[in-house]
């Protein structure tokens, strides 16, 4: 599909509202009011034959009727009307559609068939539709107001460089309301519904290729194709745009609210959470923490690192910060003696001049203007502050308007990242506060939420540091795909091993013997210890019904542990087929890892990585990534465990081979991708990581095809 | 010490200001200017020989000069003049004193003196302090504002039921500032600085006395006496008000900056954290999340559970809010069909009468008011729903006015927890947010923070039912404490096990061998395997130098392990006195925790329980309790372990002695207790815990004394 240019979208000549009604409270009647009172500049045309005029504006009987140019059409119709209408724009040369109304996929077999039809006219036709089942969008630069409820109403944003997509109107607009109600301005605002046609990816590019967009927020519930959101994401990063990106509808509870609710399949959070990273996206938590992020992005300015400081009038506020510093992963360093000797000459002899600074409450006042700026000023010349934050807490009026100026004026050739600290509400710091607005210096209402805002900020300046690294399509080092059974088909350990060891990954030795011998003799090429489990195509849990013996230590024990495992599988499964005993060897003072495959129905083949055992399963210790990847990410994937420190060897236990258990993930996640139409799924457990330089191997393994 | 009558503080006849002058960027001006500010009733008596008169009111010599009566002297001097000062209070019969600056044990060993003058001078005098080094208190009904700075500035707050005592002045204010721009209204309010007199858990006390004060919040940094915090927090929830407390200093470099910025010796937050559960303290952990907390226990309902239910117009934000519900355990569990009846009869065809409740776009307009009140009316009458929230989101003016009244309408005959979610500004929200607050209904900014009140509540709630167990004072069923070794001693294995086993606590059986033996036989009373240890007063991680053999299986491989762990320990250790090598029965089948018993120095003996083994040491799946304590918070601490699921049996694991276990812990306890003068450290490692009726069995210990 060509790209589509989106510029007669959200600069439309003419906007037809179809349905339009004199009832204020229906969405029809809504558009009209709202380009009214914003002051639209092109041709607003009302559709609806029972009336005459609507609002002062000229009703047309149909669209044909319009005597303009005319590029939007806002439909308020029931959904039956839909498709007939979309026709209508296709014949009257009317390239965007805005379907308001409900009553298509998510309404079941009938609603399936009426999207279908609609999407048919409108490819026969030419016309893009942003919804169904949407409030519409917005362009606060023109004032086009091509939708209804919320997005229409007050408070009106401010005009701006940031554009969003938001998939559920009301909510994700309480963001974009909260984010303005902090000054940020916006640009173009689309809540685009059930996305039957023009879906998020499509409207990200959009957002990357228009000129007056610097940052771009989207709020998300689900994707269709999550891979289409990376490429997007990753444009924005390639233009040095900032996405910035909340995710409902993450926890069992949630995911159920959010299947309810819209159409989108949902995959784990876990996954998306892989994705955002693997594609430079920022993800806020919650409206105010959207606010924050939107805000300390805007300014463009990035940090070198997480070297940071604070000054404040209260030291408590500063042990507020520092124990945020330490749970957003930031640093107080030392400062320089050149710095520590400003300090020391422009603050009141009892304050202290180490990081955090504390000049000691009653500071702010307007005779110490110049000493504050020179304090901002040698803190942001020091080479150990990569971030500043400037707690006003309580100042107010005249005093917040001082050392705002302040803040602004002071020198910062580095362009290094600024903020604010207010406690007081907008009431109260007005002038400051806009002072700051638009010098892009963002204000934060509690010491944390600061230390949050720097935590993202320096999130992002690595990524961009890393841009290169995100932007570079993995080429799989694996060249071609080893043969694989035809059909849907399990493969126990033995045959999975024997795939994996084909791909590159190092395997357990072992050997089947058939499950009905009578002596069991160690095969050549095997020392003791060895393992012993059953073999069988119905037994996937085979540690659960005692069906694996371990540290099998010499040919008794060896014969003994065989007809253990037959007797406890033939007891567990009666009716499973045994296709054998697996004898393989022992690895010796392995960490347990499991590595896994699956294939998500949004990102396709996703790695999942974590530690093995009963407790680290219990514990959840596990990391994802959108398959295939190098192996710089397998190793951010390995330094994401919270017991990674097992890997560099804790309590007199050796360092790890970290480097093979990379390259391992690496392989499993090329072959994951070459075998992306067949592998269901994929389990490597436990993947045993030897002491530095010794290597890994699977020691079990299983895989589905289809 | 008796305790002391604050209402002569808080409701002073007069107040002195010391060091009064005419320079209103100085705190001694600063009070008399918010005393008249603010309209105080009593006499103002500036104390200064410079001045004849300060702002109108005439201007004393001495405290002695003062012709009315007097109760509180707010003393604006340099610390060098602060013990006299005091003396003359004592002398004129003024009971309170806020020494409002610093100088005092912070500055040294001179300052140290000055504190122990001041307070001797006190003590004698019959005076209390406020202070050093504070902003003083309020008294916001009888605008008493005995201060300077930030607390006696605008914004002004509102007369209220709440107390509050900060500890930072600054940071705690902000906090305040923020609660009464929610609309919360407060009664005193006390910066209690560096505490060198009155100090935190009597202000506490006198707030619970106090017929006027309903909810309490205290701004920690530090206590001095953690157990004497307990009792005080325990009084609060004796006498049903809520003390909602925020704790800063926590993290390795908020310990830091607390360190720098107050006297107080700093416990683990684990620990605090620990005692506030005990105590039945509500935490909260910012400044917006403490205005949440305040706002929504200052209603005083309850919920028996934790089911909630929302309604919203917006489906996003209920995907948005059941995350968060599933994050913070609650529960949005299915309704009644009574309820789904009015649900269905009330909303638009489209809604959604599933819990949660989608009443879809539009609905919020004056003529569906009373379906609303329907709605809400059925939703708290449904058992299933213990706490309800309205979603608001961006409805402003009227709208928001009607819904807030039909919400403040609505029966709701069991008093349950009601909340509303608004997006928008007080400015936009005006009448609306203040029938809310004067209801009593919280406002929330995101769907988020309205499941963290909700959590908060839930949380409080269930302190509130257990309110009985933690008031009852846990009575040691261990009467005497075994007799102890005199002197600093460290106990090895051998005497902390048969220690420990005098105290009723399981040990494995075991028998010391002389390291220097030639020939190694099994005692009496051990069987086959056993484990093997070094005994050295001077070797306390005997596993990491190779001096512990696990399953030795014969006799061969005794005498083998028992040459090698007294070779590995000489290698180690050379100075190191070899006692003997230790032979102990090996407990099949159990899984490893630790018991560790630590003096703090606030808290005093604090239990500390986790998962034993590398993996777990390395992820710190830990809790701790302050001890003594019974049977029910030992099985909360064992339900606490993020990997607390392996007691109850994971993959083919059987359950484990989890009563054996809490046992164990309560007998740590008591014994940690009973020897509290004497013990420094003890640490069960490990404490392997058996499958149920088998019990559990400490497997190495260690104790040290002095």
């Amino acid at each position: 599909m060509p790209r589509t240019d989106f510029s007669r979208m959200f600069s439309p000549r003419g906007i037809a509202i179809v349905g339009a009604n004199t009832d204020a409270t229906r969405p029809g009647r809504q558009t009209v009011l709202a380009l009214d009172r914003h002051g639209y500049k092109g041709g607003v045309y009302p559709v609806n034959p029972k009336y005459a005029e609507i609002g002062g504006h000229k009703c047309h009987a149909s669209l044909a009727d319009i005597d303009g140019p005319c590029d939007v059409a806002v439909i308020a119709l029931p959904a039956a009307h839909v498709p007939d209408v979309i026709a209508e724009c296709g014949r009257t040369g009317i390239g965007f559609a805005v379907v308001l109304g409900g009553g298509f996929r998510e309404m079941g077999p009938e609603g399936e068939a009426r999207e279908r039809r609609m999407l048919e006219a409108a490819r026969a036709g030419g016309v893009r539709i942003i919804g169904t089942n949407c409030l519409g969008f917005v362009n606060i630069h023109e004032r086009v107001f091509a939708g209804f409820g919320s997005i229409t109403r007050p408070p009106d944003l401010v005009p701006g460089p940031v554009s969003a997509v938001i998939q559920s109107g009301g909510y994700g607009n309480s963001m974009v309301i909260n984010a303005g109600q902090a000054g940020i301005g916006f640009r173009y605002l689309v809540a685009s519904g059930a996305e039957s046609d023009i879906k998020v990816p499509e409207l990200i590019d959009a957002f990357v290729d228009d000129p007056g967009t610097r940052v771009i927020f989207a709020y998300l519930e689900g994707l269709n194709d999550g891979r289409a959101f990376m490429a997007a994401a990753k444009r924005a990063l390639a233009a040095g745009k900032p996405l910035v990106v909340v995710k409902a509808g993450n926890t069992q509870q949630g995911v159920r609210a959010a299947a309810s609710h819209t159409a989108f399949l949902t995959a784990s959070y876990d996954v998306y959470r892989a994705a955002f990273r693997q594609c430079g996206a920022i993800e806020a938590h919650d409206i105010g923490d959207a606010t924050d992020t939107l805000q300390s992005v805007l300014g463009g300015r990035l940090a070198p690192g997480r070297n940071v400081s604070v000054m404040s009038g209260s030291g408590g506020a500063l042990v507020g910060f520092s124990d945020a510093a330490d749970d957003y992963g930031l640093t107080l360093g030392p400062l320089t003696e050149a710095t520590r000797a400003v300090l020391k000459e422009s603050l009141p002899a009892i304050a202290s001049i180490n990081n955090p600074v504390d000049f000691t409450a009653g500071f702010f006042k307007a005779s110490n203007m110049p000493r504050l700026v020179q304090c901002i000023e040698a803190l942001l010349a020091d080479p150990g502050v990569d971030q500043l934050g400037i707690f006003m807490a309580t100042a107010s009026g005249d005093t917040m308007g001082d050392s705002s100026r302040a803040v602004i004026g002071a020198r910062n050739p580095a362009g290094k990242p600024v903020y604010v600290f207010s406690a007081l509400p907008p009431t109260m710091t007005g002038e400051g506060r806009a002072l700051l607005c638009d010098a892009h210096i963002p204000v934060l209402a509690s010491p944390r939420r600061l230390a949050a805002a720097m935590a993202a900020v320096a999130d992002y300046s690595a990524v961009r540091a890393n841009r290169e690294r995100l932007l570079a399509e993995h080429v799989p080092a694996l060249r071609a795909l080893p043969a694989l059974p035809a059909g849907k088909v399990t493969l126990d350990e033995h045959a999975a091993k024997r795939l994996l060891a084909e791909a590159g990954v190092t395997v357990t030795r072992d050997v089947v013997l058939p499950a009905d011998a009578r002596e069991f003799k160690l095969p050549a090429g095997l020392s003791f210890p060895v393992a012993v489990k059953i073999v069988s195509p119905q037994i996937a849990h085979k540690t659960d019904i005692g069906a694996v013996k371990l540290n099998v230590a010499d040919e008794g024990q060896l014969e003994q542990a065989c007809a253990e495992v037959v007797a406890n599988a033939r007891r567990a499964v009666p009716d499973a087929t045994l296709a054998g005993v697996l004898v393989s060897e022992m690895i010796p003072n392995g960490v347990e890892t499991i590595i896994g495959v699956v294939r998500d129905p949004v990102f396709g083949p996703v790695v999942a990585f974590g530690l093995g055992g009963i407790l680290a399963e219990t514990l959840r210790d596990t990391t994802y990534r959108i398959a295939p990847f190098g192996l710089d990410t397998a190793r951010e994937m390995i330094g994401e465990l919270r017991a990674s420190a097992l890997f560099k060897g804790v309590r007199g236990q050796p360092p790890r081979d970290v480097d093979a258990l990379a390259q391992t993930l690496v392989t499993v996640s090329e072959l994951a991708w070459l075998a992306r139409e067949r592998l269901v799924e994929m389990d490597l457990n436990p993947v045993l990581v030897r002491p530095a330089e010794l290597g890994v191997a699977a020691a079990d393994a299983l895989i589905l095809l289809e």
